[in-house]
């Protein structure tokens, strides 16, 4: 195939000479040029990294121990000969890719038996950035099955399914979540599976009405589940309850289907070939009334209804997915960047100083500009999202511990920044979860033809990943509502009533924000500062959340777009925010790496923020149009050459060994050109040359002559005759 | 898997009735809903089409009979049992894929026997939407090989191997294309292989000098190609010529490699797993001296090489590629747009209007933002390409001509005029292809989780058609190279040079425009007015390059983003004055279709051009800032309001038929929810419900307990007795 571009510029015929026919002695014909050394470029430009790795790793990861725990599951993982990455891993067929998943949840079973959940968790969090596949089958079990019967199930209901059952060791029951149905994806309240109520048997019916109402996506379900959590109306007595869940065997210990059962594979996907996503048709499924999950929501042998107060909390489950696909999309974002940017620095293309090289990919200014702003975004959505991590475990617990208590206040509070987590996790995950598909996306673009090889992880990476703009709250309904809850914030704020024990606490300040006249930034050093930064940035969410509050008395409908804006700037602010707080708190001041971070906060703040966004900060005069152009412009360009020389050392405080970066090109030894060609010949044995339909071909190319295949029927011969 | 979304408002506790906990009476519990009837909904929007479906197709296609073949050939293929598609084919392994695709090119060398060449190119053109593997496999062959062959090569050459070893019909050989190499992908001119004059034999020896040189990507080369044209360096003692082509074969008649050839598979790509893509070692290979193309650059007996005049003509071959890529564009785009836009018709979700049903996607805000901009950019690509086809062969049939009667005026002409097709094949390859790659992946959104599945055709489509941006001229190379010829342009023109025989023409006012202080677009009737603001376009390309031209000395490398923005702004020119041309004279002014595609025209040039770069726009003066609100919100919205209710109609008018478009949700009538299910049952017989590695899972889940499987060694009754 062609990757070719030839100047464009025809001369006319007057010079004669042909641009790429200067006539030159070579000495040795064979080897006329050295071969290409990228990893002696490579080398070279680590041997500049003039800080601590491991210092910046636990900045990037939030402290020593988790840094440290994190390296040492990288090893883990890198030797198990299940777990591991190979490239083979990118030639295998659904049915093998299903297969060998299998194989890594048997494996990953043997471990949660061993180690503290934590552990496990983040080994599962590293593997999911490696086998999403393997992620989400286990997730689907472990999270979202377990988490909702711990939601929404009573201590018993919990302890006897996940515990005495031990699903919660993945052993004995594999439990799948029977939420989405073909008719309906994000809107829960509208899905129509019934759970009728018979008193005579003391049972729940479970049935699916119609065809929209079939369970569909539901991972698992096609092969590996042998129980569901079943979204369904509650329905007795001819009242409708709405949508409650119920804990619905599908297939015995046998494996073998139950009754009333049916169940299909949805087949092929995008991505993630590797889980068994099932429909499912309930046909007058009993189930005991106690498999109805009763924390919040009770129903007595009378079939009597109580609705205890707190059931919204039962959402809070929600939360743990979204929480961590925003931190996926730093651990994809770094995997990436280190790719592309080691790829940049090895590889040479044409020649712009006329030196005696061709010049590196990274030393383009557009190179630069397209992948700069990603390894500044990435190292911003590591810190922000490891706080998330931690505010949503904050959370957790405190809920855990008020309810235990009974401690009013606590929960008061707790509910307070549920509200916030709510806002928070969804504009991250979100914002973070698309920026993380161009990211894959660009990085791919950066690689040229060698990003459209499947060894060097990209395709397959990209495939996987896009369900996740999708899944667990769709991004645009997901932003959608973040945005709303930030206008309704700052309504009430203006309103006279402050937020509390809220990340958005920011927002108290928005009257004057919005009020203000004049721009936040001004001239050019304003810009270099990131507390004006912040100040900005909150100023425009105010400012917009004003203008929208009239225009949302009218229809929320109509301020759809505006809304994902707002969402995307609170993601901003939120890593903004941690950035700066975590630079001051965890770098020293004469720390090597401190100059660095700051290069690269800035490059963030500037690629990902005032630039994207400078309309909005022009329209609504919070940067002044005398800065526009050296924000979009100079500053970020400026910022791009001081980072420039390090970008080997700021990919590798990532820390990610080779395994896990599970790409041909991508390797830490920089020798791509070696590594490439001998994996693909491994993978790819050239020993025989035919295709298996070789013959097919020969046929074809060596068919006969048309005349004689049409048994000469239409030749002037047979015209001839036939005319006669 | 879960695509929920709830609402993230947590009340707090005293409102203890849960949202979606209103209880009501239902009559029959089974069926309480009616199920979901897509169809109906599509059928009630599809008559409202007031206008004659073929009229708009053959104004997108360009005329009448045009519009017919192609109408023609979409029953020829879907009637096809090998040409047709079907939904297995999104199931199907790599290997498998290969093999249907020699299948199809063997069905198509039937094709190419007995219909004219032009119909088999239009023939190909579509089938490249619906099997872009089987697509570029051909084009590899009658394109890249025969296409260099013609341009490089005597008329002689050409007629040998296209004719008489009939090539030209995919019969006795097959080409492929020998230019990119593992280190050397855009820069063709830096091709490392040798091709060495031995004057005692007179022959070349073809030579791999390194593994940078091993060329790689080479589609069929792995298992098809019975020849390349090679790339290589014209090295006759000691003296490197450059690079040049060469014909070189690889497989004899039994398709047995020749010695010295060493081919191997590259293996797994992110798509187009149907083209054998392959890496070719060339290890003292000799050919003929007569094997060389020698159309321009001659070498003689005694190795002596002239150079004639026009070699620079033999770039011309590449246009080709580019054209065409174009025009896929605006195919793809009208597959998808037609998939998401009935989904989104058919789809109901949520409810915001509190009528009975819920809410037709279509019918929110954002989701018209989202899709009603690429269906109007869909329809301005169908009138640009079209014409840039046009364009294209009168160029080679006036080149060809003036080559013949050795006219040199209408030479000169044609010169002139090439010049500008690189622009413009430049422009629109790289822009449409990248908006073709961002449509695919809005439209896949817009479908929610049913976008994922392999079924609706979107997953294969991206990764198939996410080469486009590389190949052939990466993106970014080709958008910076057409950019800078616009900047040389314009300063030409300053220097007095006006453009002649050029669609650059429009430059000629670049002086006046550029100096121009007053808006172009200052009131909101402006942005009503198609004339002015192409007129705004101009000026805005005039004033960037006037402010570039300085910039350009220094460093054109440092202004690469910007060129990149002037070749996007160019492709747009063209096409919008494209539209409004064939707007006026193709479309009568009482047609009922003419207000349609006024309002496509304005909702296309409004959100593909005056918003996308409305930054731009008011930077340089060119719109005033008081409408620029108008243009990015109010304005749209309006259209987009206009459009809303023909949406059914304006896809149809694509004319794609349910084979073409091949997508379960996509179909005509409608039928989303059976269509889609039905299928994936047939795919996938749901008659096994366990996988083939089901054992294992069961092994897995009824394991034995962690202790018996320790042999009881860490067990409470071991400590007692290791510890005595």
């Amino acid at each position: 195939m062609a990757m070719a571009n030839f100047p464009p510029s025809l001369q006319t015929n007057k010079n004669k000479q042909d641009p790429d026919t200067k006539a030159k002695i070579v000495k040795d014909v064979i080897s006329s040029q050295p071969a290409p050394n990228p990893a002696e470029d490579i080398a070279k430009e680590r041997a500049r990294t003039n800080w601590n790795l491991k210092e910046v790793h636990e900045f990037l990861e939030g402290n020593e121990a988790k840094s440290t725990e994190i390296l040492r599951l990288y090893q883990s993982i890198e030797r198990d000969p299940i777990l591991q990455t190979r490239p083979e891993h990118f030639d295998i067929t659904q049915k093998q890719e299903r297969e060998l998943v299998a194989q890594r949840i048997d494996k990953m079973a043997r471990f949660i038996e061993i180690e503290p959940y934590a552990k496990f968790r983040r080994r599962l969090q590293l593997m999911t950035v490696i086998d999403p596949s393997m992620g989400i089958r286990i997730l689907v079990n472990l999270g979202l099955f377990l988490n909702c019967i711990r939601g929404n199930g009573t201590q018993k209901q919990y302890d006897f399914w996940a515990k005495k059952k031990e699903s919660g060791i993945i052993k004995q029951m594999y439990g799948c979540f029977g939420m989405t149905e073909l008719g309906h994806g994000s809107n829960v309240a509208g899905c129509e599976t019934t759970a009728t109520f018979d008193p005579e048997t003391d049972e729940f019916i479970i049935d699916t009405p119609h065809i929209g109402a079939t369970k569909w996506w539901i991972g698992g379900a096609a092969h590996s589940a042998t129980h569901t959590v079943c979204y369904a109306r509650l329905i007795i007595k001819d009242v409708d309850y709405g949508v409650k869940t119920f804990v619905v065997p599908l297939r015995d210990s046998q494996h073998n289907l139950l009754p009333g059962i049916a169940v299909g594979d949805i087949g092929a996907k995008m991505g993630r070939q590797g889980v068994d996503n099932g429909w499912i048709q309930f046909t007058e499924v009993r189930i005991p009334r106690f498999f109805m999950l009763q924390r919040w929501c009770k129903v007595d042998r009378k079939g009597n209804v109580t609705l205890p107060p707190l059931e919204q909390l039962s959402y809070i489950s929600l939360l743990e997915g979204r929480v961590g696909m925003a931190a996926d999309s730093y651990r994809i974002g770094a995997r990436f960047t280190t790719i592309a940017l080691r790829y940049a620095v090895g590889r040479r293309q044409f020649n712009k100083t006329g030196g005696p090289q061709e010049t590196q990919l990274i030393d383009y200014t557009l190179h630069q500009r397209r992948l700069f702003p990603y390894l500044a975004l990435t190292y911003a959505a590591a810190v922000g999202t490891d706080r998330l991590e931690v505010e949503h475990n904050e959370l957790l617990e405190n809920l855990d511990r008020g309810l235990k208590t009974n401690d009013k206040l606590l929960l008061k509070n707790t509910i307070a920044s549920t509200k916030s987590m709510f806002v928070d996790s969804g504009s991250l995950k979100s914002t973070l979860t698309w920026e993380a598909s161009n990211l894959i996306d660009e990085c791919r673009q950066a690689c040229g033809g060698h990003g459209y090889s499947a060894y060097n992880a990209f395709g397959k990476t990209y495939n996987d990943w896009a369900v996740q703009c999708t899944w667990e709250g769709d991004n645009n309904v997901l932003a959608m509502s973040a945005g709303k809850s930030i206008i309704k914030t700052v309504q009430q704020i203006l309103n006279g009533k402050k937020v509390k024990n809220s990340t958005l606490e920011f927002l108290n300040d928005a009257p004057e924000l919005a009020k203000a006249k004049k721009a936040v930034i001004r001239v050019k050093d304003h810009v270099d500062d990131p507390q004006r930064v912040l100040k900005a940035i909150a100023s425009l969410i105010s400012k917009t959340s004003m203008d929208l509050i009239p225009q949302s008395y009218q229809s929320w409908d109509a301020i759809g777009a505006q809304r994902v804006i707002l969402s995307k700037l609170r993601c901003h602010y939120y890593l903004l925010e941690t950035f700066i707080d975590r630079l001051e708190s965890q770098i020293k001041a004469n720390s090597p790496a401190r100059p660095h971070l700051e290069n690269i906060l800035k490059l963030y703040y500037v690629t990902n923020i005032l630039g994207p966004f400078i309309g909005e900060f022009l329209r609504y005069g919070v940067i002044s149009p005398n800065v526009a152009k050296y924000i979009t412009n100079v500053y970020p360009q400026g910022l791009c050459w001081k980072v420039r020389p390090y970008v080997i050392g700021l990919t590798d405080s990532f820390q990610q060994p080779d395994n896990f970066i599970h790409s041909l090109i991508g390797k830490y030894n920089g020798d791509i050109y070696h590594n490439y060609l001998a994996e693909v010949k491994s993978v790819n044995d050239p020993r025989n040359p035919k295709a298996p339909y070789s013959v097919a071909l020969e046929d074809m190319l060596n068919r006969a002559s048309l005349d004689e295949r049409q048994r000469g029927e239409r030749s002037e011969e047979a015209a001839a005759i036939l005319s006669k």
